[in-house]
């Protein structure tokens, strides 16, 4: 069966198509550098926001219109693989990423759930037989379930923290079974509503035993996905322990598993915490923790994780700089960990937002490259810091100095002459490079 | 003598040109629609970033490199109407807007201020005469002086309500003299620190007060300007009694002075309300009371007034789209309340940051243009507000109806039919429609 | 049937008491001025947040340990309705609040909904017989069904502005049936998500239409409840049309609404929108607008609508400040709209969360007395203010001046003379007064 | 010479005193537990906003009465040394801290500059011979002067590093001369404006490089004040690189330096950065690296850093508890890193506002002990987690355990018991003991 019938396969056409189910700018075979497009951005779809998800919010219902919701228990995680991968297909996008009940429902104990599971992700495999669809990354979801009202590895009932390890333990199998790519950690409920009745230290202790744990059994498994930490700030407990990045890197460091993961991070959740996209990209990035990215953003006017689809070009490009920087994504990929609009309830607003997220991302990585073809910023740095190259510069850089040398330089020193950051200029170059992508690259027409 | 020796006057070279002191998209004498870009645009220099500001911050000294600092006094003020008219020349830029101790300093007290005021306005009206720049619009700074410490028209303080009434019954004059298209109402220091020392009540009533005597001295010396509020909601006050457009239409409202009134929006200010640039534009739009913009944006992750030079171009479209429904912004105009950032301390930078913003509200025009001649937007309206053009709708909107009929109708109503606002779909279009705009448009090349 | 059977009528005890089920502030026979305290807070419970909702997120499913919950359907309405009273005696609280949904369930269509209603509501009346329990308020619930998708006066579908009338007049018949002191209208859907979508001024005439339509119904039927607009910034649209009270107050007085009208003022939305609670109380107060309150607290460090229990003792006295210059609040009251967190689960934590809240308001009454009483804040405003009782001041003030006038007396000043604002010490003597009132007040301890 | 002529010695009357010019909660010889408020709360006055600023902000000339503004130069300088000593007496304040810059004026070169220093130190030096008042800390101001434009020690400029280097280096052998209990580095301008013209990583080593040099020559010297970074999230520059605790905890592990610094953590810094003041406190308490505080409050409505006197009781209250918890502050104490507002410009509001906070947070240490004494928080954390004290929790913390062994385990688990978080009864508590403190302590009276 179909479930999205009147769609064909999404197609690239060009910048001047205007057939809405048309790619206009991803050209999934083109070559952009020594790659093609298709192998350096790594598309993912989120299971649960496009299969699962119904469009319900706090103050509303759902709303989204889904031919699969006609069937309900086992039968409707059947369904939800069928549509997937007919999805998949019909958009060409090469990976997918779900959470452990976006597939297949808790049974009424944890023995039910793992069968659950496992004869949905016999289906899976059989189905990616026939789909170049791969799965990104898998995940439990440890934080909706009633059990996980107080944390799950940092809950304060050691019983929940037993019953996490158990819903990794199966991920991670899981993981292994279908050859994941990644294992992701989201700290769901792990954080706290009030320090008042809180033991951080014992809290954060856990964590850091949990993930030790998750990592033997890996190694024991021979699972050789990359694990990835998600920060995000807040949302849905007040404080979430992985605030960003650079606190899970400070935590990670503290209990000695820095060299164990990587990042996957999230655009709506690094603005939610007060940074840039290409901010929390470039921290790990040049501490080479750089792993995965959920593709998303979010409204900078409202103070909730939006999760919109990712349209902003100039976020695009600075994130795609940072990608490519770092010499793509490796086994990490561009997951869209996005959702329609409640308003947008209809099959085909599900293709639509990808297309434009897709596109979106496109547009970034010609642009980008570009800038790099052309050394823009590369020259720009290289001006600006070419005083660390010589001197009293390079004998800061090479640890040949302290502070009685530089004292004596500095007395020396008149009026130290300044340069312009530019900063305004360096913009209008970025926005120049943004539109005439159009021009520079053949296909955009 | 010469303030920018080694810059010539900035031309349009299209968007391939790789010199940085020209415009790329900006072509002043290319029609748009049927008007040209300059007429549209109506760009103006905001004197007191460019000629005045040292670069000063809360935790930093001034930085500007300004070689008309090294005069002071009334030579100083001098000094700086030449090179401001040097600049606004050589940027081809048809108008400036200035606050009275922009150019003229302050003098021992008002009747010396005022002569001070009188000598530098007669200067500039002899410098316009070789110009084609006019005054958009003049203000008077009634926030930086200690004497406006608890406000100006709202002051605690009856003395410093008078001293506010002279420097603007001045303004209103220099307004006329120099033919300003419009006089601004920016309230500095007109809101509150703490509810437990102030009488809100009072203070509105007397900012009423000043208002109408302002309108009726105006009409008095036959000063024909419009009266623009330029709403912010913070900054410096903890909170402006102008918050936004929709707070001060309800105190116009509320003291019979909403025909005398239109807006001043500035990009910047509507972002720190919480709204989004067009929000401001289109709820001034809707009520006949647009008048004039302050061109700048914010950093949506910076709690304070940043004023940068705008370089957002999904943001200049969707603001053009405001403006070219109003039928264009009257007798206001784009003026850049924006600054050059600390860093940006070259006199060269100045040249930079305005091209950046003529270039970025360019595009923005020319995109929004190409929506309106295309139908995109009218088109998606007409089709999602259908139901009112007929049946009940069109009794509701005709006043046709009570809710007797309404329930009737209800009663008899199966599952409501609704369509998708497809907001993704709408988003992908307006990028499509932005990177095609080079394409769409041969002077961009 | 006790749904709360081990907890007992909740009484006063006193600050010293160690008893978690009794008030500790809230004495309600004690009379503070010339009212008792249950006479001027006019404490009432939400029926949604206490009967209704379920502790569900965003990321989580429900946690209430709810005993009415083993029921369904109608059954599961009644047997709320039965908690509810027993709720309201055993917290000796005089008011409740609804929405129709919070009530009854929906039924197939719009008839059998209202029939529901009608069964449910002849249930209260019968109740409220045998209870001090009166109806502070019910209103609409125009949000949640997924009909009200783009909105409900303002949706772009006329089909559900007609659905959405029927519904407010079966509220606005429920209203005089229980003698509901108020009728509020808070517009959960009335706004929108995007400007590229939405026409405004169509919708904004089309609420302005609903509300006429809803007054002459009430008139009709003779309804005396006041009605009242409860704003909201953003959330579950990005741009709510009742921003703030001002931004309420533009649209009442621009469609002539403005005597029809006062607010309900919600101390989380009036944060969210970028105010302190007490200015949104005092914007009200001085327009003769303060109708009731949405008694609850956000927290300032999470951007959306919390709805926590109100604790914060700085903000509950000056709330009652405002609410006690207003001469109290009328037919208004201090609805408890606010839930017990998700992890606060168990049926006693209902009384531990408006037992906190209670107190909270108590404290806030007795300081604020004792402030009035002392004249505190009036003896600073009084001098703050001085100059506009006499002179050039009074002049401003009787609207005996202009700006000749003004002008000539501004050439006659010198130095202005400033007072401080003494900010800094009025907190540190509002402190004092808060940690004073437990020796001024007998009951406190 | 007095420069406070009207006012004497501040001296503690108790919570009922009507003279502004007294403690009411502060007790400085009172014990609470085994210690002396004096002794625990180690008060500190800030240099520069008391003695040095002037009440000027960005759209603000200075406003602040100060009657050693008449002398300028080094005559300025010394007659702020005079003032400052006159005012810890009066206050009986123990601790004072500046910046360089704050006491004595640049030179026109490094050298007189540091003459400039010697000149004042040995001033101070000889002040403190009669005055308890000691140097809590001293800093260097790396981020006023013009050079510091990009930075210091990450400057893009080599000279600068330099420069700044020097000035760390003389700020060290003045602190040795001085006895200052700690040396605070606070980065300025160490973050970037956009990271288009950024080398995050060279400027994060560089940063690297010059702590270990601080700390080498501080050896050298042998000066043993510890050393404290002080995080701040953003402003001056957009991005800081110390964003918050946990940021500046990476970075401290990233590069080896964990050991040699601890945190001076202030609260309006704190929720810049999203967080509580309390969470700052904890994670630091919790990682051993608690040092010192910068006491005051901002305003959760505005972003940017308003350094406000603290008086908000229920965070003096929470933050008092951490550092109780912490064993006191050791060497770091209570820095009233707090401005009086711009209308606040009279002498005496500088008392006004100092016991304001130092009454604050008087009364939360009171509040804070009587907690402690009645194990308030502690018993609900011993029974909150006390799952991890026998059976499979006591495994997990003993790491004796595995995802096997909890995964057997969690096959055994039925529905797992929850209890609740209790949040709003603990508040109710709070607040209780709030308003209690003033009946269990004899001295409030």
């Amino acid at each position: 069966m179909a479930y999205f019938q009147n769609i064909n396969k999404i197609k690239f056409e060009g910048a001047s198509s205007t057939n809405p189910f048309a790619f206009k700018f991803y050209n999934p075979e083109e070559k952009v550098g020594d790659k093609t497009m298709e192998e350096i951005l790594r598309y993912a779809v989120s299971y649960w926001h496009t299969f699962t998800m119904d469009g319900s919010d706090p103050f509303g219902a759902g709303t989204m219109n889904r031919a699969w919701d006609k069937y309900s228990g086992m039968d409707l995680a059947k369904a939800r693989v069928e549509a997937s991968f007919e999805f998949y297909n019909k958009l060409d996008v090469p990976f997918f990423c779900f959470h452990d009940v976006d597939i297949a429902p808790e049974g009424s104990n944890l023995r039910e759930s793992n069968q659950n599971l496992d004869a949905i992700v016999g289906m899976i495999k059989d189905y990616m037989k026939d789909s170049k669809a791969k799965l990104l990354w898998n995940t439990a979801n440890n934080f909706t379930h009633q059990r996980f009202i107080h944390g799950a590895a940092t809950s304060s009932n050691a019983d929940v923290f037993a019953y996490s390890a158990a819903k990794v333990k199966k991920g991670l199998e899981i993981g292994k079974e279908l050859g994941a790519e990644n294992y992701v950690f989201w700290g769901g409920r792990e954080g706290y509503e009030t320090l008042l009745n809180t033991n951080m230290k014992l809290e954060l202790d856990n964590l850091a035993r949990f993930y030790h744990m998750a990592a033997d059994y890996a190694k024991e498994i021979g699972f050789d996905g990359q694990f990835l930490i998600e920060p995000k700030p807040k949302e849905p407990t007040t404080h979430q322990y992985d605030y960003d990045v650079a606190t899970a890197h400070a935590f990670l460091q503290n209990y000695g598993l820095q060299d164990l993961f990587k990042f996957n991070i999230e655009a709506n959740h690094a603005t939610l915490a007060g940074h840039t996209f290409e901010h929390e990209l470039h921290y790990a990035r040049i501490n080479n923790m750089l792993g995965s990215v959920d593709a998303n953003q979010g409204d900078p006017l409202l103070g909730w994780d939006t999760d919109e689809f990712p349209t902003d070009l100039w976020t695009t490009t600075l994130a795609m700089y940072e990608i490519l920087q770092n010499g793509g994504l490796g086994r990490g990929g561009l997951n869209f960990d996005a959702k329609v609009r409640r308003g947008s309830f209809e099959p085909e607003d599900l293709f639509h937002a990808h297309i434009a997220g897709m596109d979106a991302f496109a547009v970034g990585l010609r642009v980008a490259q570009n800038l790099i073809d052309d050394k823009v910023l590369e020259n720009i740095l290289d001006e600006r810091y070419s005083t660390y190259k010589e001197g009293i510069g390079l004998d800061i850089v090479s640890g040949n100095t302290d502070f009685h040398k530089l004292e004596q330089y500095a007395f020396g020193l008149g009026d130290i002459k300044q340069t312009s950051g530019r900063l305004e200029q360096i913009k209008a170059t970025i926005n120049q490079y943004l539109l005439q992508a159009f021009a520079k690259t053949a296909s955009f027409k």
